[in-house]
């Protein structure tokens, strides 16, 4: 007899993952070595610690070990807001009339707003354990430093945001949670770093770049050995972290016998979206199951789609390490898209390579449908969704429909990442009829891959 | 053996409240009944009819049964962000080095970011229940507003929000939260009212007041016979709704066999507060247990600390019913206090009643040492609060360092209403230094007295 299943599934405290999944450990085509920026050979452990504390320096570069421990006073921490919910979409399946069955992994119900805090409380830890002073990290719309203000907070560590200008300017509101939390916030680029001066010098009047405020945090942090620099997407470290979304995930699935057949998560760096489908694809990478995954990303920022998979610099002040991965450029700037966390110009090398691979496929949506569906989802489920999230729930909308018209009862379980309560702005252009969409000319993407850096 | 407690307590979906409890049932002492404010005499049921639902009207009216069932429908929708977690505050009691055990109720993991859609679910469940085409209300800050237009959206019900004219300015997200759930959204004084046009032809300059804004979603109500008119807060009726965020809580602690010794809210118009002490005060009323039970209300607007207990209007307009209530009088204008859903002149009659009879306590708190709690909270125990939450906070803490000096264990337990999202402008004001306190003169507070209605 099938379970009952509940509007909401909590793992119980004992069932909480007490390790993290490492994916490339299941790789056979593992992700291509991180580069030295400067000498462009495959990046060392000696190089990557003085960036990184030595812990995620080592988990960085580690592709064997598939479980990876997690320590309790991180594992304490997730306890203040994990487990995640598992939920069953029993209302919008009931809206859609669809034959499907809708899950949806929530991971906006902390104060961050969104999964950052998962990666954000380990990179803190390592570093306190490590005896440092504190971290510097750079933030755009805001949630990552959000994160990372909150980890740091509990952990009793400097934490010094810089904040993309325009952003600090506009968005007040994400700017005073850290605040609240205790980081110092500085607007880039600034005149607290040599970089900021520099490019303040040359740009009076610049409201600054994430490349820009990466580079000034870099420089904070190589500049003081007490501190380090620390990063929320993109990296395998980041990756690993997040795999506890999709373990929480699949221990709630499995207790229920729930067989998912379609995964879908947003994609811009990748952390999320590698985070959920992890165990699922180490299950695929064993041989032992098949599921259909699927990367949603904006069309104004398509890198899976669109993009080359080649060597490309990380941040667009060269400053950090290169990674083979679907790119469309560092230099490539998108269109104004109001999921400012999925405006990346790359993608993770283990997402890249498992795409690759042909273990996922990948699909690029426009903001206006986006909306529609986000919208959709707010009034039926309660939720209001991240603009970033919400592209997940524009595919999974998309194929319960088109269950609806076949009649197949698939399982879909979608990433709802965050809650969209500091997006409003995007929503009020959304509720006005003023946005518009924006898909990058073939000429424009070649313009930006004719730049990418020389490789061997 | 004691079980050990986890971080956070879930109800499982089977343990949710089947029924809401009706503390006026249990009470010796009822509340005084509600006047109508041309006769001055007892409402009726047919009087009140005309401005609620049928079934909203008897259940104001009810004082008789203990409890009521929750329909279907409500329950449903309660189970898409219901059982709320009952926390238990290990991070928190560690940081304060205190013997006693702190565990809140989070009210706060919804959109609405506050207990307030408890009661704006079944207020339009029983609207639709009716046939009623639509809801108006009034919102000052908007977390009412915000939970009305959810569970009108869900129910696919308009909602007509009159939203005072300073907030819809100053708080623009808020109201495209609204508007996102399809609710319209005036800002009062309008000229959609014969009230809002008399005011802005009066005063044209004017920024609007909460009594305005009530007057105009009256008066809207009452010109279609298929609308009605809602209120979030102070009404029985709320309070029997919001008796879900007891009850779970009591259901939680007694499946750990968790005594609890001090329970504490924050009091506005006493909607949380009493919902979240009805069970624990009913246990007091049949003479079963005893508890300490704290109201924390702002010094700057002391209704139980420093009002009368008299009938008063429950709106400046004066077009709304009298209660006989704990009250500041309904022209007293408290001084800037960011707590805005702290603001209100009285108190639930219900609240008030038990107070006059000794079942609770109450404490008036200054705004500056509310953030300085809120801060603390949100550092160890990672959610940001609600201003208005958070004066409970700062009495848990008082208690809990209390029992730091004499060691007692005591257990206690306090609610936390809502999140402070939306609230970042006053958080701004606290973490630049610029935040003060008032409290009214006796001169104040006693001019405001002389006003009083003359009943009988």
């Amino acid at each position: 007899m099938e379970k009952k299943i509940p509007y909401k599934i909590y793992l119980e405290e004992s069932e909480l993952p007490r390790q993290w999944y490492n994916v490339r450990a299941d790789m056979k085509n593992k992700p291509a070595p991180l580069l030295n920026p400067a000498t462009l050979k495959p990046i060392t452990f000696d190089e990557l610690r003085q960036v990184f504390c030595d812990e995620l320096a080592r988990q960085e570069l580690n592709d064997t070990d598939a479980y990876i421990d997690i320590p309790k006073e991180i594992r304490d921490f997730y306890k203040m807001y994990r487990p995640s919910p598992l939920v069953r979409a029993y209302c919008l399946e009931k809206e859609l009339d669809t034959p499907a069955k809708i899950y949806y992994k929530f991971e906006g119900n902390n104060t961050s707003g969104s999964h950052k805090l998962n990666s954000a409380i380990a990179q803190a830890y390592y570093a306190k354990q490590q005896g440092l002073t504190g971290v510097t990290t750079e933030t755009g719309a805001g949630q990552w430093g959000t994160a990372l203000a909150m980890a740091c907070a509990y952990f009793h560590l400097d934490c010094k945001v810089y904040m993309v200008k325009v952003s600090y300017e506009q968005k007040p509101f994400r700017r005073e949670v850290m605040r609240t939390y205790g980081a110092s916030v500085t607007p880039s680029p600034s005149n607290t770093t040599n970089v900021g001066r520099k490019i303040l010098a040359e740009h009076p009047g610049t409201t600054g770049s994430l490349g820009c405020a990466i580079s000034e945090a870099v420089e904070v942090a190589a500049a003081d050995p007490n501190y380090r620099y620390v990063l929320g997407s993109v990296l395998s470290q980041v990756l690993l972290h997040q795999s506890v979304i999709g373990l929480e995930t699949k221990a709630a699935m499995d207790k229920y016998d729930i067989q998912p057949d379609i995964i879908i998560g947003c994609a811009g760096g990748g952390s999320n979206l590698g985070g959920l489908i992890s165990p699922f694809v180490g299950e695929m990478l064993r041989g032992e199951k098949q599921y259909q995954i699927i990367a949603v990303e904006p069309a104004s920022c398509p890198s899976l789609t669109r993009g080359r998979f080649v060597y490309d610099f990380c941040d667009t002040g060269k400053v950090c390490p290169l990674s083979k991965m679907y790119t469309l450029g560092c230099d490539f700037i998108p269109s104004a898209n109001h999921a400012g966390g999925l405006r990346y110009h790359g993608m993770s090398s283990v997402v890249s390579q498992l795409y690759a691979d042909g273990y996922l496929e990948a699909r690029s949506v426009e903001q206006t449908s986006v909306f529609a569906a986000a919208e959709q989802f707010a009034r039926i489920e309660g939720i209001l969704p991240a603009p970033e999230s919400s592209h997940a729930i524009r595919v999974a909308i998309d194929e319960a429909l088109k269950c609806k018209e076949t009649g197949e009862e698939k399982t879909i379980v979608f990433g709802l990442t965050g809650t969209g309560y500091f997006d409003m702005v995007a929503y009020e252009k959304y509720n006005n009829g003023e946005m518009t969409d924006y898909i990058p000319t073939d000429e424009e993407l070649e313009a930006s891959f004719a730049k990418f850096p020389k490789v061997d």
